[in-house]
């Protein structure tokens, strides 16, 4: 039996509705051919692997096991772990002209990629890596809120062509915007966080997966997409420049989206940094397979239908990272 | 060059950013198998094709040469043109229950199969089919806004599986539902039509497509998807009820689409009525060409990125009807 669920506190609805999950499809044929399904193409002409680094512009900031470094302070740099770079087809882009922010589309879009490995991704990353790719995310993200002009910065990856990616090698892509997203403001009500106790009592719910140094990975009551899963600092801290212990969170991540890739195979997936530059923000990522499509009725009502109860799919997830 | 573009009265942001339409995708060789490229697949086993009529639900309602009829009152209709049925899946189900409408997720969801024939979509529909099945929008979204609970019908079409269906068999949906979504209240201020002066900007404007029987299609200046398009009646009216000339508005539906195909090929698609109870909202029809997935950055931001200007889109789709 379906329930309509509210937000937490925003005038929003989803639908948890188990029964649609068993309806079947004249398309999972074609599904079964998605990249999504772990297949990520020979990594012959790809260029975002090692040795392709001609093929992008020159790199903003590179990060060996040196540290960190840029190809405009040291020639093309071949030795690197983690690349970031402008889009070649940016979202948004600086430019020379004055004006409205707006009307001239200004803003910045770079790509992080996560590995120098072509068929490798963050779920499958060691300890250094993920550590790695955190604290670049952390560099980048202070970088572009430190340029005059940027409002907010807008972190996430898209893995796998149902997730919105159209390049297979593993990456993340940051865009830096001139304005704060309208939906930021209604999450933030003065100077009171609305998430603090949210977390703790859902850190206390059936929805808890994982609880470890100061973070929670959960379930949320209101998901809007099956398998969704929040992680959050316990301790409130607005955005990335609050993250001291890299570590503590990056290994949670790694350790949802492995548990997710036990659970599913390869799979297609977002993560999505939920921070802003507003002390009552409080930080949280979400992390969701794409398993459903968008369609009309979410269109018509803004409403999803998700098939899967958020504490059925916490009860999966943590029964694989507990069984470690 | 990008432009971030703010809705016409509400708070939300899109993107139009046409240079993103070049990049390259990894992923282009498997969309070229998504059945959204016109392949509906065998009608063997079809469970809406003709004669297939016990593999669903009893009809709600059924539309033949000799009017409306259903499957309880008169047996199984085998010689049907539109049949209308419960879901198998439901979304929302009504029940013998009572207590929280939310909490026991209170509705109806009803299947409509447009035509009997297997491989036949309103893209191609003659003036009867489309105006038919018109006929039986208006038919089941009045039924449904009268049954008591009902607070709003959600009445769109998902086509092809980028698009959200999961029956290639060309069919629309309709969701009664026990709440109006937020998100129309939003829409509506006062008394006052907050469309009907949008709709006659847009009509004199270089992103009007057609214009005919006191209707217009126009793709609109804040377009959040690519080739999106609204069509609307110029003179006011909210929600379907108020439909006296049906074949007005739904040879325009069926014209749209039309020049849609021609230009794109076979293609997935959603239209969604936009429609509720309330006198100052004002119908009007979206419909838009699945070409892009909606990624981290929309989830992150709510801002869409729309590789795609309205000025060109309406330009091309304009040009083709106006060949004919």
């Amino acid at each position: 039996m379906s329930e309509i669920r509210k937000h937490y506190f925003l005038e929003e609805y989803c639908i948890i509705a188990p029964q649609r999950g068993f309806r079947p499809s004249d398309f999972s044929k074609f599904r079964k051919t998605d990249v999504s399904i772990g297949d990520y193409g020979s990594d012959r002409g790809c260029v975002f692997c090692l040795g392709s680094e001609d093929k992008t512009p020159p790199a903003t900031a590179v990060y060996t096991d040196e540290g960190v470094e840029s190809d405009e302070s040291c020639g093309v740099v071949r030795d690197w772990l983690v690349r970031c770079f402008p889009n070649r087809y940016p979202v948004l882009s600086p430019d020379r002209f004055s004006g409205d922010p707006l009307a001239r589309g200004f803003g910045f879009h770079e790509v992080i990629v996560e590995t120098p490995i072509h068929n490798h991704e963050p779920s499958s990353f060691s300890d250094a890596e993920i550590t790695r790719l955190v604290g670049a995310y952390k560099d980048r993200y202070e970088f572009y809120m430190g340029v005059s002009g940027v409002e907010f910065v807008s972190l996430f990856k898209n893995h796998g062509s149902s997730a919105g990616a159209s390049i297979a090698h593993s990456h993340s892509q940051l865009v830096a915007l001139p304005l704060i997203p309208p939906r930021f403001s209604l999450e933030v009500d003065g100077k009171e966080c609305r998430f603090c106790n949210i977390i703790k009592c859902e850190a206390g719910s059936e929805r808890l997966i994982l609880m470890r140094d100061g973070w929670v990975a959960f379930a949320p009551y209101f998901s809007r997409y099956p398998f969704e899963v929040w992680i959050a600092p316990i301790k409130h801290f607005s955005d990335l420049t609050g993250l001291n212990h890299v570590f503590s969170f990056a290994s949670i991540l790694r350790d949802i989206l492995s548990s997710m890739r036990e659970f599913f195979g390869g799979f297609s997936y977002n993560y999505v940094f939920f921070q802003c530059d507003v002390e009552s923000y409080h930080l949280h990522v979400k992390v969701f397979p794409r398993l459903s499509v968008s369609a009309g009725f979410e269109e018509n009502t803004g409403i999803c239908i998700n098939s899967v109860a958020p504490e059925d799919a916490a009860a999966e997830l943590r029964s694989i990272i507990l069984s470690k």
